[in-house]
């Protein structure tokens, strides 16, 4: 009998070999197995194509489970047992976007000197605007050479718990229900180990013992095939070599995607957007330094990151021993320890954690991410107003007073009285002044406001990022539970469930020492940024008094 | 034979009992005698009424003397003799207004005591905005209750010189065309006595050897009638005799008026707008005393008009001595030294002027005020605008900023992190630093750019006194060139036209030290006034200095 499934939500096909289905419409299987999360199969309009298997459920001929239980303990999809959002639109859910991560595959050193920097084209932009690099290259298209490692991990699974069969859950994605199912296994050399140690606020990240800085300095263009093509080159000087390696764009984004397949609850901090046109311009190569200076911090910052290998590779392999690199990068992407593996290597303080507490504090945490999205988001918009009108209205205002005290001057100097030269003199530098203080108002944003507008697109960033760090955790505490009910119902020995509970504790403790951290760089960074910017504005405002002050002086011998 | 008139100009009737003519159109006069510059008529579609005789010329039936020839040395008008410039709308030319001054007919003490104050409309308003106060009493009427001073001194003419019919003309209105052509005689009193000294810039008056000021407290609010009528009642303390007195509005007014009269070659300041509604609001009441401050500034420091006895009156009589307010004010209306005569006070120095020296500096102040008044339109426009976007925009932008801090540390306040306590309450702190600082924005154009603004208004008025000034010093300067000519041709014996260049003499001594004085002024107030902004800016900007410097100082516990 041929295998069907109901549609849950609506899909609408946006590419090659997609088909669209709507909510409620049954469809024909060509069969249950799924390939990276989609599934193949027939609409009713007898339309051929694939979809998200996440989209429908599977409906079976033998009425035994109905497909509405979730307390099935076979292996039937048991759609629901993580809480799936519908999604908003008819687009795929936003978790999708992560499986590029692993579609990212390990390219072939040949391509890598491929020069995107050079032949990309607007359609290669960033699609959402800020940071959403993810789509950077293109929509998700189905892969057939191979599968990923994390599918592959998940691909053993035979636990008596359920698996979600939505291959876009993050959950599932980061490896995070592989690894709380038992699935995961490696092995962890001792300078792969990460402590997550308690502190005064709870589990947070070890220190780096070895803490270090990065400086990026301005970048270079260089040019490559007698000068038909060009890049810029950043200098990058780390503190504990004190040796300058170049990089380009492109290897930090390669970096980017290497972190991000690494660690499924570590906030990797989102590298500056893409940018296909004007890339040679001073004002867009100012403005990325800078951002990639915000993003140095954070990463050298971050007792994770600042250590692991690849980030290292990255920082130390010079420049012009090109064997080396290329040996540092096929290391890295053949590591092991990524995604469900990466958790293996957290070593969590002695006494496990209180589940209940950790939920609430979680909880506590996503209401305060979306507190915190939204006032950074008001606060960037507000910023941004302000730095357009002082350099626009508010120069323009200072300006035309400064004119108009030229002109008044001018009409001075017509009154044939030679002892009001002083005064003429006078009114005109006053005009002078305020031609300057429009300037230094059209100056001012790019030194006070633009370091704000930088610091709260990094928090962006980090904040589009916790609620799938949020999933894998929440996704850990829901098998904790269905794993006590099993137990209960003694479909489970308590060994088993053990287990689980342990390894969700090593979740718990990485989430809970990643958000202790964010907040630790939050403090410090916005204490810091406030300042900068505070001090800014009253040397802008001496400034300014400074220059009125030298305007009044030219009256006391007028 | 019927009296005939050709129009010269287009003027359309405004007025009941006003005639519509058109240039060119030949109109029946029913006397060839005007009433205080007004002609009675018909015109070509039989309409009767009054028209302006300066916008005709008589058409005479015997044909001897040209209407085109300006050299007859008969009573035959020469129009023309007098450059008049063309009108440059259908309206009687802005001298016109003038000729209110002389309407403003000497009261009955009964009418003083109307309350203006209090019965006045919407429609006594000032018509022109800015400093038109003429206008305030409505369109100039006919009046045929007895001709003013002016023209009853010019009725006696029978000089050599021609006469201009153009009786708008403020040369004529002045009694400069009377003085200068020897028909100005009066008694001139000790006390009268004007000095023209020989200053190092020319010609200057001679100094008040008893120099004063005056204050002007807030005015208090004063009833009559049991509390039916009310008015505004300014205490005035003249620093030379310590006595305070209380006036009203149509005190100053009515002194103005008198001044205006009494002195052809004299900027008289303008007094601050009447306002119908809203007169005991509080901030026209402060923006009155303002105006009224500048305006006795120039009152007292003006060494001719600070002595006249009419404003000495209305500085020193007591307020309760009814009896002697009355008598002062009827001795100010009788005054027999206005106008014309006004020039017989004025003493000169020893060395007549070289009247081509004298013509191209007047040329040239010309050529200053319109400048002047270009320049200060400017500025004021600017100001306006400036402090209008202080009180909105910046106010705005700068609250934006504060209310965005305020919801981000709002948000950072669910942390759930007691070590961000001190961060979160700087930055709320530096909320409504913000917010404060668009405060001073709104506050401050009141004490900076309000005073500049009060400061041009009374320019303004004065420059809007120069052309007639000018016109009457031209006007002298023509009849001085006529009677050279005269002489030439034998028609004028010696004796008259030195006793014409004497004359002109003594108007353009008057002249130019008028602008010698306004030159004075204007740098003493310009330069006091500029220092006086600067420094309230200086204020201004380290005020928001102090704020912010409290608001970083919040961060070092944070």
């Amino acid at each position: 009998m041929a295998l069907r499934a109901r549609v849950l939500y609506d899909f609408t096909s946006e590419n090659p070999g997609e088909v669209s289905v709507k909510e409620n419409e049954v469809l024909t299987l060509h069969s249950e197995k799924d390939i990276e999360g989609w599934l193949e199969g027939t609409n009713s309009k007898g339309q051929r194509g694939l979809f998200p298997a996440s989209y429908v459920e599977i409906l079976r001929s033998d009425p035994t489970p109905s497909p509405s239980s979730s307390s099935s303990n076979n292996n039937t999809p048991a759609v629901g047992s993580i809480p799936f959002p519908p999604p908003v639109t008819q687009q795929p859910p936003p978790q999708h976007q992560q499986q590029l991560y692993q579609q990212t595959s390990p390219g072939s050193d040949e391509d890598w000197d491929d020069d995107w920097d050079d032949s990309s084209t607007v359609a290669d932009e960033p699609v959402g605007g800020r940071y959403n690099d993810f789509e950077g290259n293109g929509h998700f298209r189905l892969s057939t050479s191979g599968t990923s490692r994390g599918n592959a991990q998940q691909a053993k699974s035979s636990a008596t718990v359920s698996r979600n069969l939505n291959r876009f859950s993050t959950f599932v994605k980061s490896g995070g229900e592989a690894f709380v199912l038992g699935e995961a296994s490696g092995f962890v050399k001792d300078g792969d180990k990460l402590c997550v140690v308690m502190g005064q606020c709870g589990p947070e990240w070890q220190e780096n013992p070895y803490p270090f800085t990065c400086g990026i300095d301005d970048p270079t263009k260089q040019t490559k095939f007698k000068g038909m093509k060009s890049y810029m080159s950043y200098k990058l000087t780390p503190t504990h070599t004190q040796n300058q390696v170049n990089r380009r764009y492109k290897h930090f984004d390669w970096l980017y995607t290497r972190l991000v397949e690494k660690f499924p609850v570590i906030s990797v901090p989102h590298i500056p957007e893409k940018q296909a046109t004007g890339r040679f311009e001073e004002d867009f190569i100012s403005k990325r330094r800078k951002g990639l200076i915000w993003w140095m911090n954070h990463m050298t910052s971050h007792p994770v990151l600042a250590r692991c290998d690849v980030f290292q590779h990255f920082l130390t392999c010079s420049s012009t021993d090109e064997k080396a690199w290329k040996q540092g990068k096929r290391k890295a992407e053949k590591d092991e320890m990524v995604g469900a593996n990466f958790f293996l290597t957290i070593s969590t303080p002695p006494a496990p954690l209180d589940f209940q507490e950790v939920e609430s504090k979680i909880d506590g945490f996503k209401t305060f991410t979306k507190r915190m999205d939204d006032s950074t988001l008001q606060l960037n918009a507000t910023a941004n107003e302000f730095a357009r009108k002082q350099i626009g209205g508010f120069k323009k205002e200072y300006q035309k007073m400064g004119m108009s005290f030229k002109v008044l001057s001018q009409a001075f100097e017509m009154d044939q009285q030679s002892y009001s030269t002083g005064l003429n003199q006078a009114i005109s530098f006053t005009g002078d002044a305020y031609e300057s203080i429009g300037e230094y108002f059209a100056e001012q944003p790019s030194k006070d406001l633009d370091p704000i507008m930088d610091l709260l697109a990094l928090y962006q960033g980090h904040l589009t990022n916790y609620p799938d760090i949020i999933h894998v955790q929440k996704g850990a505490l829901t098998k904790v539970k269905e794993s006590q009910k099993h137990v209960e119902e003694g479909k489970m020995d308590g060994a088993q469930a053990e287990g689980i509970n342990n390894r969700c504790n090593i979740i718990s403790c990485a989430t809970l020492a990643e958000i202790q951290h964010f907040h630790t760089i939050r403090v410090r960074d916005f204490k810091m940024q406030m300042q900068h910017y505070l001090q800014q504005q009253i040397g802008f405002f001496q400034k300014i008094t400074g220059k009125l002050e030298e305007a009044l002086q030219k009256y006391d011998d007028a």
